[in-house]
């Protein structure tokens, strides 16, 4: 907590340090710096505006103050692995203890909060965290002193945990998933209303049609005579977990009977399906749109203050205008490891008559400037051809240098991977190809070498240049692993299968550079990284629902199925120690490890849940396991995987339709100006990157590429549909009164 | 034949007859109707221009004709069910004499085809036509021969079969998804590539983690130690067939290679998969765009043509005009079936200035307003109120009226259906049950008799009032089934199953009545109602795709599998007939009738595949079996279904989001100008249905209604995109190369 404090005073402290002249003409140079970067990262708190605020501000917002909270967060999730029903059990007090640490934690974090936005605002927005730390505290007062009495008692609490992920940190693409999906319900239910409708209506016809025929499923229990039991058949249909076998005694006695299940599936399993899917897109869009619409908003406000902070009437006519000497501590408050040259394009991008000053409208570009990421790399010589001039010149080693930069090297060595491949397909033990691998590793370290011989060192591990590094890794630990493997085996002839396991990944994951090879897979792939941390935001929406489903299910289901490991004599094992489970399916197939037993492998249940519906632990506990089992269905698979694929769905859209934005496009117009030999190199178009060949200032390459962020991509997906007038800078920046969406309910 | 060609020249008559003094005139008055009729129902066909070829393309579109090449397809393709291996089985010689009677009939179709269009085209377009029919006459003599002589032999030409349902018909619809899966192949492909990559580089990820920890499936056979086997197993984890099977045997092993598994299906079953719609959906769009684009400027082109055929230099400044009489004969002859009124209407729209003669550019709209569906109700007295008016407008008969329209009375009988649906879910062998169900009949028939004797009946039963349709079609079926059953019943003591069934099932129906009581649930009916047609289409892809599999699947594995009836005593029945099945889950789960023995058994398969990869036959015939299996997959799962999720997806936004298109708005304009009191009725805006209260002749009721065919669906899907120098006329229509597309290569 103190070094945290520390930090966020040295900070300002800094930007009195940087620049004492400003501070005394502006005082309130650090409230626009404030403005300036909760435009830059999309901030939305609302913050009290007195000196004293924005020093607790700075330290709310502090990499430190947010990675404790993250950290908090993770270690009070992880305490499910360490309750009871637990994979490693640990003392009640020692888990309570750590959760009144961690409740503690976000309690501070709160009364923080309240320091920095005003007094008012407070009850209105953060209460949600409130009640679940103050239910926390109850939970565990009262689990405890049950416990102590020896009463029976439940942690109820620990579903309310996940939650505070959404709740207490700033991910805003976490919450705004929750808020679309919270958009999206009322047209779910409608549809999935007449869904339901529709399962009943067909388990109707079938109690009608197939009830009183006196057929036996394959279990020898009668068919299709219970109307819940129908219902819930029928819904597991829809999943198509139970296809064909709810089918096969119907389909067993008369062929005409299939047109009722065809019937079902075309209606219910596609139609009414793609149905959820297109209502959770159509909703997903139009939310969308409007989120990013209300961030753009947002943004030009927070510029526009922080332009009204620093202004001064120096323009014709006397309209205010910013400096650029304030201009350019600004830059480098908000932007500390900006160089020089990157500053002053952005300036020049800005600044475009040169008049050593902006006005409003440029000024309100730069958070958008400043968002576009721009890799700098100094063009210098060889550091071999500094030592050694004469050598690296000479005609062999020019001769090495050209050989390498064809396109031939590059095939040669796709070649060596797909030869490779098959030896990585062979069987290990065999000499020949356990010695091959040692001829491979040194072709792919004579590859990195004789590359880092032609391109000089720091471009050739260049921020950007992805594959370089995963080369240089994957073949580094290769080389690693293999000697130490083959070490411990030639010392003791001992063989660790977990270095085996390690290298073995390492070799195979070699293969896949060769997709970079294929322009048309690179195109792909770029897609795939650009979806990347969009696929992690829904990570996180996973797992507040599977950590929640886990928590209910551990509960109700814990120990009802048990697992016996491979090498058990326990008659048990036969039908996984719960008798009602004896004959199943599911303890014939071996499934007593999926089980709710602890939270791991809760998870993992619920994974497969996910994926196909595993619904064989209905068996054991009836009507409960039945809720449980539709009501994961409805939140995991109808919403949510719906939620990610509209969002893959319009992310491809996008990259395939969009063109570059207009902002991106000035820049580049700007650069052209500068008379600089811009060559374009826009794959897929999946960002736009720019080589300058000549820089500004010095030897000094500049590359361009389009904003990686969700939120730049969130934006790019509706730049063409947000209406011009969100663009129109605000004339009166005070009157607008914009929510504080960080800590609204979810 | 006789009666078609009969049907042809009795149409031409018809014209003459209808307009000697015209016909006089403009002796191409034939020609330019036939340009309409195409236009209207966006032939594309490019036919000679001669009287003699107009004559028989006339022929060549009469109804009958159409419909008996349909019924030859159908008889055609059903030959697989008489056809070894049969349902029922027919001998060789009548099979043959069938199929050669059907081709003869395809033959004579091509004669007459390559009558109607210019020699020179001929021989460009219906090839496929052409080869199919000579490749199944070629196969049927080498087939007769070797089976007349003994030997083993193929019918390898019944493949071919589908594809004339493809080709020969003018299924526009059919033969533009085909397209579009055409011109989406090189996306998927490179995708599907990339995917495919993806899934070897994991399963030799998986041969290195497994394959030599000698672990055992259920079934006792090593886990993971064949390249080839891994591959197949982790594809089929993409259809989730064989979730958590494939995983069990490593997560019991150790919990830490469930990361594998879970890496596996967030990159191959969801990201890819997805992946997969976003192609197919993005291509679905865009081709779909091109192709109506390309309806709607043939379709101005035939108007164009239409109009230069019939125009006469009369306006002012003497541009060429054609004048109402013309129209009005033109109207008459191209929908024969309208109404004066509805004639007039259409004309008061197209000459808006009351000049008694329209331009080029009002003629060209003829089309578009044609296709907008007008349904007249003649507002007429109840026949009731002509037979005893005092009795009709006496005050209980007034009450009674009244009461029938207020919303109460709904409300009143959606309870009884609610009621009704208790009843049902009861055993119906209780005598309670039994009898109330008399009552509810009874209800339903006094329903429906209140609202005839409350509504006109012929406004009751008009072609739009689908719900009363509905209702009195369930109710009177209901009605006789129980007569005749309780008759049966009172006779002999006899129920016959199947009216039990069939009266169930209409009681079951009725229940959908309760949907139509809110609005919410109409509206996603309406939507619904209106894909059908689509769905339809999807039905004839599927029913293609399904056919060929099922073709090529009987040869391959016709009697591997065997199906025993239940009491059956044969010991072969515990595995299907087949050693190879003894032990297997196939064998197990009694899924003896999943078998490619006959061509419906073989459908039913394959709808298994469709919906769950049911892949147990694989362990009959290895290899060939998989690549079926794979290729199916492929086929089926991701092409077809996600072209099928792609337009409910399209739809669904489109009935969302796109307004009434320009045409139906100047329709309404115009309406409003003839001062018109114009009702609205707009539900979840799925179609525009004007009420006009006051009509132009006479007691009129006029509802008009969106397009419901499929064309109109994707024209108004596209109607914002398309651009809009496409609407412009062509100055030279004979200009335009227009291609022939009814007949292009699929």
């Amino acid at each position: 907590m103190a070094v945290a404090e520390l930090a966020g005073r040295h900070y300002l402290l800094e930007i009195r340090r940087l620049s004492p002249q400003l501070y005394a003409v502006c005082p309130k140079f650090d409230l626009a710096t404030v403005y300036v970067s909760d435009a830059q990262y999309n901030r939305n708190i609302f913050f009290d505006t007195s000196p004293q605020a924005v020093r607790l501000y700075l330290l709310y917002n502090h990499w430190f103050m947010q990675t404790l909270v993250y950290a908090f967060i993770i270690v009070n999730l992880a305490l499910a692995l360490f309750e009871d029903p637990a994979v490693v059990p640990l003392p009640i007090w020692a888990t309570s203890t750590i959760e009144i640490i961690c409740l503690s934690a976000f309690s501070v974090r709160m009364v923080h909060y309240a320091k920095v936005i005003p007094k008012d605002k407070f009850w209105k927005d953060p209460k949600n965290i409130c009640i679940i730390v103050v239910l926390s505290f109850i939970d565990l007062t009262i689990y405890g002193a049950l416990k102590s009495t020896g009463y029976f008692a439940i942690r109820w609490s620990r579903v309310l945990r996940p939650l505070l992920l959404v709740n207490v940190t700033e991910g805003r693409q976490l919450r705004r998933a929750f808020r679309s999906i919270r958009n999206a319900l009322p047209q779910i239910s409608y549809v999935f209303l007449l869904f339901m409708f529709s399962v009943l209506v067909f388990s109707l016809v079938a109690l009608k049609l197939f009830g009183k025929r006196g057929l036996l499923t394959i279990d020898g229990s009668p068919y299709f005579t219970d109307y819940l039991d129908i219902v819930f058949d029928l819904y597991v249909l829809v999943t198509t977990a139970n296809s064909p076998d709810v089918m096969m005694p119907a389909y067993n006695y008369s062929v005409f009977f299939t047109i009722f299940f065809i019937l079902y599936i075309i209606i219910n399993t596609y139609t009414f399906m793609s149905f959820f899917l297109a209502v959770v897109y159509s909703n997903y869009k139009k939310h969308l749109k409007e989120e990013v619409r209300q961030l753009v908003k947002a943004r030009r406000f927070k510029m526009c203050r922080a332009f009204s902070l620093l202004h001064e009437a120096r323009g014709e006519g006397g309209e205010p205008v910013v400096t650029q000497t304030k201009w350019n501590h600004l830059v480098k408050l908000v932007k500390p490891n900006i160089n020089i040259a990157h500053r002053e394009l952005l300036w020049s991008v800005l600044d475009d008559q040169n008049k050593g000053h902006i006005g409003k409208f440029a000024f309100v570009q730069l958070a958008d400037l400043l968002s576009i990421q721009v890799i700098t790399v100094k063009s210098q010589p060889h550091p071999i051809q500094i030592c050694f001039p004469s050598m690296y010149n000479s005609p062999v080693s020019r001769f090495i240098r050209y050989v390498v930069h064809q396109r031939m090297f590059v095939y040669v060595y796709d070649l060596i991977i797909l030869v490779n491949a098959v030896f990585i397909g062979l069987d290990e033990e065999n000499p020949v190809v356990s010695n091959a691998e040692w001829g491979f590793l040194a072709l792919y370290m004579l590859e990195i070498i004789l590359k880092l011989y032609a391109t000089e060192p720091r471009a050739f591990f260049a921020r950007h240049h992805f594959w370089n590094w995963f080369d240089t890794i994957i073949i580094v630990s290769a080389l690693f692993g293999t000697i130490i493997n083959s070490a411990l085996k030639h010392s003791g002839g001992y063989t660790s299968r977990q270095i085996l396991d390690i290298i073995f990944i390492l070799r195979v994951l070699r293969l896949i550079r060769l997709v970079d090879s294929i322009k048309r897979f690179r195109a792909i792939i770029n897609i795939l990284i650009k979806i990347g941390p969009t696929i992690l935001t829904f990570g996180q929406l996973i797992v507040v629902v599977y950590y929640i489903f886990a928590m209910v299910g551990m509960e109700l289901f814990k120990g009802k199925v048990q697992f016996f490991e491979p090498n058990s004599t326990s008659p048990d094992q036969e039908y996984c120690g719960n008798p009602l489970l004896k004959g199943t399916t599911f303890a014939k197939l071996n499934y007593c490890k999926n089980n709710f037993n602890n939270v791991v492998s809760s998870f993992i249940v619920l994974l497969e849940l996910t994926v196909v519906n595993q619904c064989g632990f209905t068996a054991v506990t009836h009507i409960s396991a039945r809720i449980f089992f539709v009501l994961f269905h409805i939140v995991v698979v109808i919403i949510i995987i719906n939620i990610f694929v509209a969002f893959i769905l319009e992310a491809f859209l996008v990259e395939y339709t969009i063109d570059k934005s207009d902002l991106q496009t000035s820049l580049e117009k700007k650069i052209e100006e500068l008379e600089l030999n811009v060559q374009q190199y826009v794959p897929f178009k999946p960002a736009i990157k720019i080589e300058l060949n000549r820089s500004i200032e010095g030897l000094l390459l500049l590359y361009f590429s389009g904003s990686r962020t969700v939120d730049g991509l969130l934006q790019r997906m509706f730049e063409t549909d947000i209406r011009p007038e969100d663009f129109v800078e605000e004339e009166e920046p005070e009157n607008i009164n914009f929510s504080n969406p960080v800590f609204d309910s979810v």
